[in-house]
Formats: C-alpha cells, sequence, structure tokens
C-alpha cells in the first residue's frame, strides 16, 4: 500500500482550499484548569456540512478528472460522510447517489437532499446498501466513494491536523476519535510528518472498542454488536486505515459511556461550542485517565456537530451534574 | 449627563485587556442565504463568564483605586452580572458580596461560589435584593456596582462594539438586545463614535417591550410583568441608559417569542455555537422583518451563552421544527 505522502496533504489542502473552512483552534481556561493538561480544539464542528468529512468528500470529488466527474459519485452513509459527499459534489455541479437505511433519522435524510443529493433508501443492513451501491454504480456509471477506507478520503482528513500544527509548534499529544480510521490515520500520517516527536493517541469508547482490541492484539477485529452514544464511531477499521493506525498511531485509549456524556457536556457548558459525543471522546479519555495527560500540551480534533437538539444525553436526567 | 467619550471607551478596552477574551467574529454561510443578509457575529458567549458583562464589571473593578478596591464591592443580581461582578472582584483579589433571590437557579448560585463570590441570599423581591444590598454596604462599606445603570459598566460594554468595529469597516446595521440597556448604550456610543453612517438597532421582545413602547413614546415606561424566554431581557432601562439610548439608538425592533427560539434553535444548528435566549433576539427580528434587512451587512452582538442544558426551549415539542 502507497500511504500519503506530506506532499499529497499538501496538494489536497490547496484543492480544497477553496470550498473548506480553516477552522479556528479554540482554548478554555476552565478546561484547562480542570484537567491540569494545555489543551487546543481544533473544531471541525464549524466545518462545512458540520463535520471534518467535508474534506475528505471534497478531496475525493475534485481529484477526478472532468470526464470522470461527470460520471457522479455514490455511497453508502447513515451519517456525516453522507451529507459531506452532496455537499462536495454540489460544489462541483455533479450528482450525488447516497444510500441510506430507510431508518435513519428525518433530519439527516433532509440534510443530504438539501444539499441536492439524490437519496436512496434501503434496508438497514450492511448487505442492503452494500447491494443498492453496486446497482446503482453499474446502472449510472457513478464512482464509489468508501466513507474512509479509501486512499483520497485519509489523505483529506489529513488536512484538520495539517492545519492543526500550523496554529501550534510541537504539541505533546495529538488526540482524534476513532470509528472507521479516516480521521485518525490522516492525523497520524500529518503529525507524523510535521511534528514526528509529537505522541498520537486515538480514542474509542469502551462500549466499541474494536480498533483498541485490533491495535492490542496485533490483528484486525470486526466492530461486532457496538454500544455507545458516539453514533459516529461505530465502525470497524478498514484495509486501508487499520495498518496506517498500526503503525503511525502511538496508542488507542478507551473511556466510558458516563464520561462521554460528561465531557460532552461540559464542551458546551464551558466552551459553549456544539459537540457530537464522537467529538466528546477524546477529553472523555483525558478525564478518565488524567494522571497521563497532566501538565502536557494536546491538540484535538473535534469532529463534528451534528446533533439532534431534541435527543440530548442528559435531558433524562433529573440529577444535578 | 457626561456621556462616555471615544477616548474613556479606549481606555477601558486597555484597563481590561489583560483580563478578558476579545471574543471572535463568526459568519455562517447558511445564515446569510437563509435571511438574503450578510451578518456578523461579536461571540461573547465565548466571553469570560459566558457573557459581555464580564467587559463591564471588569472596568468598573480595575476603575477603582486601591483604597476604594480595599472596600470590596457588591451589587444584587440572579443573572450573567453576578459571575461577572465575582469573577471580575476574583482578579483584583477583593471580596464580592452577590445578592441573589432565595429562587435563583441553583447552577447561577453555584456559578457566583466558584468564582469566588460571597452570596446573600433574599426574598425574591426587589425591595427586598435592595435593601439587603443597602445593608451590606452600610456593614461593610462594599462599593455597590449597578448592572447597567452605571456609567463606567456602559463604558465597558461599549468595547464588545469597539472590537467588532475593529474587524468589520462601516456595516448598515450593528444590533444588539436591550433589558436594561447597557448593552446596546454602549454599542450605540462606540457606533457614533466609530461608524457614525452605520445604524444602531436594539432588539427586544414582544413579551417585554418596555425600551420600544419608551422609544417610540419618547418617555420612559417600566418593564411590568414582562413575559419572555429571554431571561436576560426583563429590566427595565435605566437614567443613564434611556437617554443615551433616546439620543444614539436609530430604532428598536421587537420580535415574537416563536421567532427568539427559532433564531436560537437555528444558531446552534448551523453554527454550533451555545447562546442563550436574549442572544437570539436580533436574529429572530431579522427573521421577523427580513425585508428591512436584505443585502445589508449587519453587525450582531452575541450577548452570552448561559443556558440551562436540561431546559431547552425546544425540548417539550415534539413536531419536526
Amino acid at each position: 500500500m502507497k500511504i500519503p505522502t506530506l506532499d499529497n496533504i499538501k496538494q489536497a489542502a490547496y484543492r480544497i482550499a477553496p470550498h473548506i473552512h480553516n477552522t479556528p483552534v479554540l482554548t478554555c481556561q476552565a478546561l484547562n484548569d480542570l484537567t491540569g493538561a494545555n489543551l487546543f480544539f481544533k473544531c471541525e464542528n464549524f466545518q462545512k456540512g458540520g463535520a471534518f468529512k467535508f474534506r475528505g468528500a471534497c478531496n475525493a470529488v475534485f481529484s477526478f478528472t472532468d470526464e470522470e466527474a461527470k460520471r457522479g459519485v455514490c455511497t453508502h452513509s447513515s451519517g456525516n460522510h453522507a451529507q459531506a459527499l452532496a455537499l462536495a459534489a454540489a460544489k462541483r455541479s455533479i450528482k450525488a447517489h447516497i444510500v441510506m437505511p430507510e431508518n435513519a433519522p428525518k433530519v439527516k435524510i433532509e440534510g443530504v437532499k438539501g444539499y441536492g443529493g439524490k437519496v436512496v433508501l434501503c434496508k438497514p443492513t450492511l448487505r442492503a446498501r452494500e447491494e443498492t451501491a453496486k446497482e446503482i454504480r453499474e446502472k449510472s456509471g457513478a464512482l464509489f466513494i468508501h466513507p474512509y477506507d479509501d486512499i483520497t478520503i485519509v489523505t483529506g482528513q489529513a488536512t484538520a491536523a495539517l492545519e492543526l500544527h500550523e496554529r501550534i509548534n510541537n504539541p505533546d499529544i495529538i488526540m482524534a476519535p476513532v470509528g472507521g480510521g479516516g480521521l485518525i490515520s490522516g492525523t497520524a500520517l500529518a503529525t507524523h510528518y510535521l511534528a514526528p516527536k509529537t505522541k498520537v493517541i486515538a480514542a474509542e469508547p469502551e462500549g466499541a472498542d474494536d480498533a483498541y482490541r485490533s491495535f492490542k492484539s496485533g490483528s484486525f477485529v470486526p466492530s461486532e454488536t457496538p454500544t455507545t452514544i458516539a453514533d459516529g464511531l461505530l465502525t470497524s477499521t478498514g484495509n486501508i486505515t487499520f495498518p496506517i493506525i498500526q503503525e503511525y498511531v502511538s496508542d488507542i485509549m478507551t473511556v466510558s459511556e458516563s464520561n462521554i456524556i460528561t465531557a460532552m457536556k461540559l464542551t458546551w457548558e464551558r466552551m459553549k461550542i456544539i459537540i457530537e459525543p464522537s467529538s466528546a471522546v477524546p477529553l472523555g479519555v483525558i478525564l478518565q485517565h488524567s494522571e497521563r495527560f497532566k501538565g502536557k500540551r494536546v491538540g484535538i480534533i473535534i469532529s463534528g456537530g451534528n446533533v439532534d437538539l431534541r435527543k440530548l444525553p442528559w435531558q433524562s436526567d433529573n440529577k444535578e451534574r
């Protein structure tokens, strides 16, 4: 496998620059005081489409020749990749066919449609999704873009860490959540090139710890019946992302559901920014294993901010947290 | 009355600079598309203490001589001013006595205590508050700092608009919510000096439209039985703020409760930032009277982000908004 070079990542950054936000890096004294660490939050929740996913999708869509692009693009996703690809395709004025499970949240389906994506509903199984996407590709010739197990996607996601390293010099640690592994592998590569002494730590929910178990055992473990509020982190790592994680990530650490919720609520309350549960996983790890982060300068990639505001994890909770 | 000069405002900015955040100015393509206006949000929800109030409180506390400061400060407030004054006093290492109604939200009382403020509870009437504050002043010699009807406070609040004008040149309109009038009168003065052609529009809930009625009738109307979700805007304008509003504010516009909630939810969903209901009032006015803002460059001061996350206005709403 040919991993993305620093030049590839810089080219991706240049390619997507006209379309994306160079998102701000925020700090918060209250969270620094609480954790004893010095935290820098790269706010991809402010990215277009509400998540880092737009970087990869944009890089993929704008990497095609005009001839290729005409065929349109296609994916299956019920999450942020669906909206990101629809939006990126709209920017290039090409068609995006998005296969979504029929039980996907209405707000996500509407989001894809709002960006001009063509939604195709299917039964809520991985097999139905893959078959439906295959049919579309065969019929329309659309180019399939995997949510994470794709070199162009990984290279696009790496641009978030590239921007973070432009803002903070040689942090001790860089953290990102790990689900399929697109974000963390891009982050690890960019950090390997730009700040080789910086440790890259992937953060994962205890209830969906397939990447942790894969990493610790040295061989791929699939995600089976994951249970976590961090709905962006349910998937298994891939053929491309897992080897990159094995080589370039320093460690994977896990966190309990209650610490994910505490971290999410703290971020909302103290930073006044809206982050989705998956984005709270790195701060949750820091809260749960604080001794390891005390006195350290830590960059954290906030992956996204797409939350159903009517269903918040602390809503059914009548106790004071 | 001697109104603050541009020099006074600049001196205040210099005085408080070591203590406050120069908050970011954010834009949002989705909200621009929706309103047809070009909006610039000055994010005082990211200010220390979670609201613009810290600017005025800091200016007041750091304007005292060492001799005066030793006496400590005192106020009555159940809102953002209480926390702001406690925090400002802590920065100068002096005592802050904060009189709060015994039915104030526990989270606000804890907030004041968290900043080291000395909380004195009283019956939940304005009379009880004023009498309790008077007793404290007489007993301790503490200096009383009114939440808004105080020249030093108004001058401090003016620094938010000063910073906004440093970021955007001659906007067509600047908006801020009006409650007691500290923020809007500071904003109007700074704009008068720095961008005299810019119109200053105060935004007020229909259910608490005392400033609107005062402004339109030309004589002070007190706030009686106000009913609005915008709990920072319940108070009447003051002897200092109302005359400044009369002279330097171009117009006051009102907005319905449902448009305030829509504006608040839109800001959370599309900008991914947490704002309190009072802060949504200007955007609510724009949604309700959109024809007046189309094509205009509008600066909006987001006043704060202190919200009880367990009681959100759309929580009891089962319809899709």
